[in-house]
């Protein structure tokens, strides 16, 4: 059984690896959102995609929720001290790979081949493709002004509302190579416990991407990052809330209308089922607090086809 | 008293320190080497400044020569996992550095500004000028081939013997900003302990800087890196040896022709004065073993104006 999961960060990392972790993992294609690259101090950094690789191959750090384990941040407080650029959070082992991917785009390298190349030097077996190796960045409209995606983010601490986003670059930008025969071969689409609006539309403004999922013939399970209306990290439930109206599950739903035929929600959303028109909802345990936690979460979305 | 001194890496930058302590810090201009200066992992190297300024700043690595103290090595350490380019030692706390000098570089800051910025942040009060703001690159020639200093003396580990040394971009290179004016000012000019071929002479190879001190008005007195006819580091002594013909005080001297008034030497070279010429030879005790040492090499360089 072929899956391919559409990804952001963290969370979403989570969830991919518990899938990869009931199938056999290289039956797994995750197509990564880019929209919330960055580059920092001359580096490009592809934040979701190297969340996923953390998570893939186990180098993850559980208890800060992102970057690697036993990171140290040696360089980071000297480029303070030097009075460098020093807002965005980069620890030494993970400079390794940017400065190791950065290396290799300005050698002409696309990000896809840089990630697969990456990927493997770690070991894991699940494949991850950049939703584009063209440039394609999130900006977020806020009554301060309109900001590239980590201003806002980390830069700002996201504390002005969201009221609109923006994929600079996504009317031409083409799929990764690869996404869309992913697509094509797959048996389950799977959309990650990610933000619908800075994880997951990335992904889908890139025009082809959506398509390929509207004329899907095979399901589409989303999976609510929501618990209780809450994100569990993040803004997610402040940017539904302003801009779909309202965080129950017909709000995360309607993110993805005319895409998906399920959604999974938290037993804690379970209340409010209105107005999910033709996606069916999948009542389950969501928060994937541990390793037996998110493979049950992932054996649900996979018992859609399964059953 | 104003004091110029043209300095390479690791021993001059030890020398330097030694100047420094002894007479008012902001009274001394180091002219540093820029010919050994590489591009490693998409960063802009400049291994000799960096010496000098963490030697001035305290903060360099006594026992192991090179380098800061208290340095990691995680980031190279995952750049060789993902079998990135590793074949230059830089460590997590030397990057940030190089980080910050890299990314003003690439936003077209002169490496004269970049370097006086990151002094100023260190708290270094001595003025620190590289020889040139110009591209100018070290090669050595070799039964082997030409190569890039750095790839000759890290990448070979200068196992190939030289035959002779050439600067790229010297006909074209401008001294940088200030560093005539400093020569014009000084009442004393020194040249560092350094190795003359891949150290000093890169600094000479700079038109004007070459003819400034041929029309000094002011006394200029060499340091000898030898002792012994043996280099205290690196392959000083078989580049003298195997380019001049000798490893004896006037083989060194010779380096120097026209430009300097006296040559300070170790005791252990003492017995070989010929040849020296116009060139006054003093004898001191070289091997800055510790920091009285140093001091005492500088007091000895020094006296020459102080007499």
């Amino acid at each position: 059984m072929k899956i391919v999961i559409l990804s952001g960060g963290v969370g979403g990392a989570r969830f991919v690896r518990g899938v990869a972790e009931v199938v056999e993992p290289a039956d797994v294609t995750v197509i990564g959102n880019v929209g919330d690259d960055v580059e920092v101090l001359g580096m490009h950094v592809s934040p979701d995609l190297d969340s996923i690789l953390y998570a893939l191959a186990g180098l993850n750090d559980e208890a800060r929720g992102w970057g690697r384990s036993g990171e140290t941040w040696q360089t980071l407080e000297t480029v303070a001290a030097l009075g460098g650029e020093a807002w965005f959070s980069l620890g030494d082992r993970d400079l390794g790979l940017h400065l190791v991917r950065t290396q290799a785009l300005h050698a002409g390298q696309p990000l896809s081949a840089v990630t697969a190349r990456i990927a493997t030097a770690l070991g894991v077996q699940t494949r991850l493709l950049p939703a584009t190796d063209d440039r394609l960045r999130t900006w977020i409209d806020t009554a301060a002004g309109e900001f590239p995606f980590q201003e806002w983010f980390v830069g700002r601490g996201h504390r002005d509302e969201a009221e609109g986003v923006r994929f600079e670059g996504a009317e031409s930008a083409q799929p990764a190579p690869g996404v869309l025969e992913a697509i094509d071969a797959a048996n389950l689409l799977l959309i990650a416990p990610s933000n619908p609006y800075v994880s997951v539309e990335p992904i889908l403004a890139v025009t082809a991407i959506r398509e390929a999922l509207a004329q899907r013939r095979v399901p589409c399970v989303a999976i609510s990052p929501l618990i209780g209306g809450r994100a569990v990290k993040g803004p997610a439930d402040r940017m539904l809330a302003r801009i779909a109206g309202g965080t129950s599950p017909r709000h995360v739903a309607g993110c993805y209308a005319g895409l998906i035929d399920s959604l999974v929600l938290d037993e804690a959303d379970a209340d409010d089922l209105d107005g999910l028109g033709e996606v069916r909802p999948i009542v389950a345990h969501t928060l994937m607090s541990d390793a037996g936690a998110r493979r049950r979460l992932a054996e649900t979305a996979l018992g859609v086809v399964r059953a």
